[in-house]
C-alpha cells in the first residue's frame, strides 16, 4: 500500500510500504476514506528530530473497517468509523474519567507506537476503545465535518471546556488556524455571548466571523491585550482558548483573561516554561488544557454534525490525493491552506 | 496608638503612630482583639523593597467595632468582627462572583492603601463589604480559630477548591506552614480520602497528622515525586495544594499531580515564569489559584469553627503582645514558630 513518510525537514514522500495488517486480537484494520494534515504535523515537518525521520505520518481519519481481530466487539467489517488521533483501551481509570489521552495502554497514530493515517489503510489498536461507528455512508456530504471529530473539532471543544466557556461568557480565541476556528464553533455552541478571534489572516478571520466570531483582533502582544480589554469593559474575557502554543501567544492569552478567568491551552507548547506566571497568579487565572482527549467528545458532538448545527468541515479548504500530500504540507506550512483533507 | 512598622530587612518596630480614625463614610474603626503574623509578612521582612519601608504591617485580625461611618449598615459599634486580609466593597462584579480580591474598589491591609492590623486599632474601608460579624464574645476560646478565617484557613480552603479537592480524592499539600496545615484541614473537610503532606519540620508534620494528614513525605525534588507516586498507585494525586511559592515547590507540585489533576497554588509566587509547563500540559494538569478571596468563604467555614468541627486555631503556637511582635517575626523567620498570634 502507499503511505506518507517523513524523510527530512520539508521532505515528506508517498511511498510503497508493507500493507497494514491486524497484529493484536483487539486491532481493527481500517481503509482510509478521508485523512487530514494537522497543524501539529508541521512541527516534525519543519524541524524533525532524529526520532521523527522515517515516521509514517497522520493521525486524523474516517474510514471503513476492512478486518477486525477476534476480540473486537464494537466495530464490524464494513462499518464507517472515525478514529481519534490517540487510541485508547476504553477500560482504564483514565478512559473512564474521559482522559483517554492518558490511557495506560494508549498511544498516538503516526509515531513509533503505530503507523500514521495519511495512507491507504491503518491498523487501529484497541479498536473497541478507540473507534466510533458513524451512521452514514462513505460518500456522505458530511464526511469533512465528521473527519474533524478525529481531532480539530474535539480539540477546539476541549479548549473551550478547559477555559470554562459557558452561556453568556466573553470568550477569546488566540490563533486562527483550524483548531482556533473549531474553537469559535465550540464557543458559540456552548453559548458564549462574545467571541473574539485573534488572528492576522483575513481569509481565516472572515471564516471565523461566519462561524460565530463577533470581533476580530489582528494586533499582537500588548496592543492585542489593549484591544481586547477595549472590547470587554476593560477587564478582558472570561475564557481564552490558546490554540497556538508559542510563548508570545501564551503571554497574550493570560494578558487578555479577566480576573478569575481561565485559559484553555491546546496549542502544542513550544515553550518549556510558562510565561506570565505571576500575572496569572495575581489575577486568579486558571491555566488548563493539554492534549485533547477528543475520544470523550465524539458522541456528544456527533448529533450536532449529523443535524448540521455545526459545520467544522468548513476548516478544510483543500483536498489532496495521496500523491499531492507533500504539496499539501507545503501549502499548510506556507499558510496557503488552512487545513488539507486527504482522499487516498 | 501603637502599631508595627517595617524599618529595614529584619527590623520591625512597635511605634507610636497617630490614632486610627474614620475617613470615609463607609469605614469602620476596629479595635484589635487578636492579630497575626503571616508567612507572607516574612517576604518584606526579609527582603523589603523600597516601597515596603515604613509600612504598617498586618492583614489578619479579629476585633471590636469602635466606630462606624454614616453609610455603614452591617456592623454596629460593639460587634466582634473578623477582617479579611483584603477589603472589598461587596458590590462589584468581582465581589458578586466571589473574587473579592479583584474588587474594583478593593485593596490590602498593611500596604500603601491602608494601614496594617498588627496594631491597637485599624481603619477598615468598605466595612459593609469587608467585615463579618461574629456571634461570640471577645474572650471566647474559639478566637484563635476565628482569627484564621481572616486569611490562612480561607487560603487553605481556596487552595483545595482550586485543586478540585472532592470526596474520595487523593490530595497532596506542598508545604507544612500554617497555610499548608489549613490546607490539610480543608482537604479533610471536603472529603479527601488520602492526604499527603510534603514537609520537613517534624513538629509541623506531626500536627498535620493530627489535623488529618494520612502520609508525610519529607523528601524533596525528584525523590519527593517518587515517594508520592509510590503512595498513589504510581500515578500521583488528583489534587495538589501548593502552599510555598518557590520554583522548586511548583515543579514538585506539578510532578506529583496525576494526569488530569489540578494544582491549586496559593504560595505567593517568587518565580516569574512557571516551571514544568510542558509536563503540566502533557498530563492535562490544571494550574489554578492565586491570592485567596477568603471573604467568599467566611460564612461557609464559620459554622464549622463555631461547632468545633475544624480547629484551624491550632496553627498558632505562640502568642505575642505588641511589644513582642518583632521577636515574633524573628521566630517565624527562624522557623521557631509556625504562626504567631498577636494580642495587643
Amino acid at each position: 500500500m502507499r503511505a506518507t513518510v517523513l524523510h527530512a525537514a520539508g521532505d515528506v514522500r508517498i511511498e510503497n510500504v508493507p500493507d497494514a495488517t491486524l497484529i493484536e486480537p483487539t486491532d481493527a484494520l481500517v481503509v482510509i476514506s478521508r485523512a487530514a494534515i494537522c497543524g501539529s504535523d508541521l512541527w516534525p515537518y519543519k524541524t524533525p528530530e532524529q526520532a521523527d525521520i522515517g515516521r509514517r505520518l497522520g493521525h486524523e481519519a474516517v474510514g471503513v473497517v476492512e478486518a477486525i481481530g477476534a476480540e473486537v466487539r464494537t466495530a464490524k467489517v464494513g462499518d464507517l468509523v472515525v478514529m481519534p488521533w490517540a487510541y485508547s483501551d476504553g477500560k482504564c481509570e483514565f478512559c473512564h474519567q474521559g482522559l483517554q489521552t492518558s490511557c495506560v495502554q494508549g498511544g498516538v497514530f503516526g509515531t513509533d507506537e503505530v503507523d500514521g493515517a495519511q495512507a491507504e489503510a491503518v491498523r487501529v489498536p484497541h479498536a473497541d476503545g478507540t473507534l466510533v461507528v458513524l451512521p452514514v455512508d462513505e460518500d456522505d456530504a458530511l464526511l469533512p465535518s465528521l473527519l474533524t471529530l478525529s481531532d480539530v473539532m474535539g480539540t477546539g471543544h476541549y479548549a473551550a471546556l478547559a477555559a470554562n466557556v459557558a452561556d453568556g461568557k466573553r470568550v477569546a480565541i488566540v490563533g486562527d488556524g483550524a483548531v482556533g476556528l473549531c474553537g469559535v464553533i465550540a464557543a458559540r455552541r456552548l453559548g458564549a455571548e462574545q467571541i473574539i478571534i485573534l488572528g492576522r489572516h483575513p481569509d481565516r478571520t472572515a471564516l471565523a466571523r461566519e462561524l460565530g466570531a463577533t470581533d476580530v483582533v489582528s494586533e499582537r502582544g500588548e496592543e492585542a491585550v489593549e484591544r481586547v480589554r477595549g472590547l470587554t469593559d476593560g477587564f478582558g474575557v472570561h475564557s481564552v482558548l490558546e490554540c497556538v502554543g508559542l510563548t508570545d501567544s501564551m503571554r497574550t492569552a493570560i494578558g487578555i483573561a479577566r480576573p478569575g478567568g481561565a485559559v484553555g491551552r491546546v496549542g502544542w507548547p513550544q515553550y518549556e516554561i510558562m510565561p506570565a506566571s505571576q500575572p496569572a497568579f495575581f489575577d486568579n487565572v486558571t491555566v488548563s488544557g493539554g492534549p485533547a482527549p477528543i475520544r470523550a467528545y465524539i458522541e456528544e458532538l456527533l448529533p450536532d454534525v449529523l443535524q448540521g448545527r455545526i459545520e467544522p468541515g468548513r476548516v478544510f479548504d483543500r483536498i489532496a490525493r495521496l500523491d499531492d500530500v507533500p504539496d499539501g504540507y507545503r501549502a499548510m506550512n506556507d499558510r496557503e491552506a488552512i487545513k488539507v483533507m486527504v482522499r487516498p
